[in-house]
């Protein structure tokens, strides 16, 4: 099946926004083992836009236009989707109804504009909008089927998954249900993943399971797309091959799904009634603000203390300032933790200071991170040299630091080496 | 002139990366007075390459084509343009020395594969690359005139403001140079400044300046594009709006160019061989970390503290916890600031405290950001009431944290109305 995608709007044609939606759609329909071969991007524009129909509608299977459904003068999908088809627009009752309720709920009335979004071409199948007023719908073009979907990113990414993509895997006689199940890792490359997982995919039945990968250091992503008829078959087929993968990445995998490294930690803490506290050098207040604006951070995060030199740390975490030694050791960050986490009354404290090089940023520039957790047994450290410049040492060591106190926080070994390490 | 963008590899059409590239070509041609009316993105698959290169061959009369110009197997630009033009790959020795020249030195020695970046299109005419070893070029294919650039994106900015903008700028009669001025403001809506600049293109002679706008909340930037014969001429056309713009958005102006509101501050405090402390309730160390890592801020920013209760926040700056007050003020955030500066012994401290509201996280959700600046001269307080839901406040407050600052440091009012203000 030749699947197309068709971005409108000159926000995205002008390069005023990024085209996150493009990317978005294509690693969906990939995940689900439906490859786009082609992408259009047009501007707000009648006779484009036609043109842009027209000619997906000639050489495509499947066309996924995203955006234009909005109630202003410049949203045209439904107008020249009506046109290439050769039909006419005509009102839709039930979406006008579902769009008064929508406006009722949120105790506003709707705007006249509004009843443009109720206007479908002839004979088009409704997509379902449950979180807009903009309604999705498909219709064929040529010799394609079109799916129209909104611009706003989260009601158009709800609509891809719930009705896009299970109608064209039907389209395709392909099992009816798919799941995407996801890992998160730190501190492994994904050529060294991917030899670690070699055969995994082989534990479900032939055919229904995909391993992927989306490296976005210093996190990788570990992707296992698995198709059966039904989600029960979907997750008899999932199951040992998320065992396997669970077993060979083990300690890993920070988070699974939607988890993220800094939830994993705040959840943890919270189950046991336990707090934080935070000290950093170079990463500057960045590794405390990966924490603090969660929901729930609040009673969890007591303080951060933040200082570029050590007399200053010193005295930030409530040590004599004279103490302090010339460098960045992994015995300060320690001391710095310990006496942080008394001050502060928390059960934790998560010290990393870093020792940057000296000299010029470049790919080479390198750093050493000296990590201590004190926490309700005593205190663990981690000391770990970086390459590859500042920035690049300020992405993982942040990373390293939460990933140590997630360990522990777990019962897990925090000095496992990473490949990120070099000595 | 119909120009189009073409991007080509599997990593964007299948969204492992998002289409930065597009969205920068597309920015710098608009702010050139060249408009882009269509974008294509294909994989790396010779059929589909030789159909859009066709394509667009037939409809535009400019295209500029990103990717595929590498030494690996599944770089296909020069390929497949030879094919769509008609003529054959042929060896270009001078792009060859280059080549050897660039790898001679680096120390290295130049692979075999590389030979490939030395094959261009009979007739193509060379397009520089001064910083890597892909030959960008120019060809006609159809009725368009194409330019084909690298995917690198470093390699294909300088390569289109350098080589492309001025071909394209010289196709239509254009004056041959133009400069893009910037100006970054915060705290004015777009329809306020667009509103408050009125007519100020007509300072220049007609046709030669354009003005457009770049919001990306917190910050909004203004953009000047001003075309004249040659640079002198441009800075002549340029210089009675630039300064229009600056008379009339004022103080609102915290950068130009290419800088930064924290560049300017960390500029301002080196000058003046000063100093900083920062502290933060629920911003969380992320008003600090926006300093921390630029290079110099070691010997500037001294410390910083954060928590999300006065207590704890109080005693990490060595005030007294039992005298933190319930909820956030601006007389807390002046103790807070005023302490912190005599401790660490810095110049300045800057406290932003956050009183959240009660309830949910939406849209309406609100808080009251107090702010107190402690100097030399005493210590400065701002109060602001800000809308819009967790995110947009611990934003907004950040950026009204550190622009009071360089309003300070800059002699100028720190208690200006914002539009994001609301009571």
């Amino acid at each position: 099946m030749k699947i197309e995608l068709l971005c409108t709007g000159d926000e995205v044609l002008t390069g005023a926004t990024v085209n996150t939606n493009f990317s978005h759609i294509s690693q969906v329909l990939g995940d689900a083992g439906l490859d786009v071969v082609w992408g259009t991007t047009v501007g707000d524009d009648r006779d484009t836009l036609l043109e842009a129909f027209r000619l997906a509608g000639s050489r495509a299977d499947a066309v996924i236009v995203n955006g234009g459904l909005g109630p202003t003068v410049d949203d045209l999908s439904q107008e020249i989707a009506a046109k290439a088809a050769g039909v006419e627009l005509v009102f839709d009752p039930v979406w006008y109804e579902r769009m008064e309720a929508y406006f009722q709920k949120r105790g506003r009335v709707m705007p006249p504009t509004n009843r443009k979004q109720a206007m479908l071409p002839a004979g088009a199948e409704r997509l379902d909008n449950p979180i807009g007023t903009a309604c999705g719908f498909a219709l064929d073009i040529g010799r394609a089927r079109f799916y129209f979907t909104p611009g706003v990113p989260r009601e158009m990414k709800r609509m891809l998954s719930d009705e896009i993509v299970p109608r064209l895997l039907a389209r395709l006689g392909r099992p009816g249900a798919s799941v995407l199940k996801r890992f998160h890792s730190f501190g492994l490359g994904e050529s060294r993943v991917d030899g670690m997982l070699a055969g995994v995919e082989s534990l479900a039945p032939e055919g229904t399971c995909k391993l992927g990968f989306r490296a976005h250091y210093p996190q990788l992503e570990t992707k296992l797309n698995v198709r059966g008829r039904d989600l029960d078959e979907v997750q008899r087929n999932l199951a040992p091959v998320e065992a396997e993968v669970r077993r060979r990445l083990g300690n890993f995998i920070l988070a699974e799904d939607d988890g993220r490294l800094e939830g994993v930690i705040l959840d943890a803490l919270r189950a046991r009634g336990e707090t934080l506290c935070v000290a950093e050098t170079f990463t500057g207040g960045g590794l405390s603000a990966r924490i603090a604006p969660l929901p729930g951070a609040e009673s969890v995060l007591l303080r951060s203390v933040a200082a570029r030199s050590l007399p200053q740390l010193f005295d930030a975490a409530g040590l004599p300032a004279e103490e302090a030694p010339p460098e960045a050791t992994v015995e300060a960050a320690a001391s710095v933790a310990a006496r942080l986490r008394a001050r502060a009354g928390a059960s934790h404290a998560l010290g990393v200071l870093i020792q940057l090089d000296e000299g010029e940023d470049r790919i080479e520039f390198g750093g050493t991170v000296c990590i201590a957790i004190a926490g309700t047994a005593g205190v663990v450290t981690r000391r770990a040299r970086m390459l590859g410049g500042r920035e690049w040492i300020r992405l993982g060591a942040t990373e390293l630091g939460l990933d140590c106190l997630r360990r522990l926080l777990q019962g897990l070994p925090i000095d496992e080496r990473i490949d990120f390490e070099k000595d």
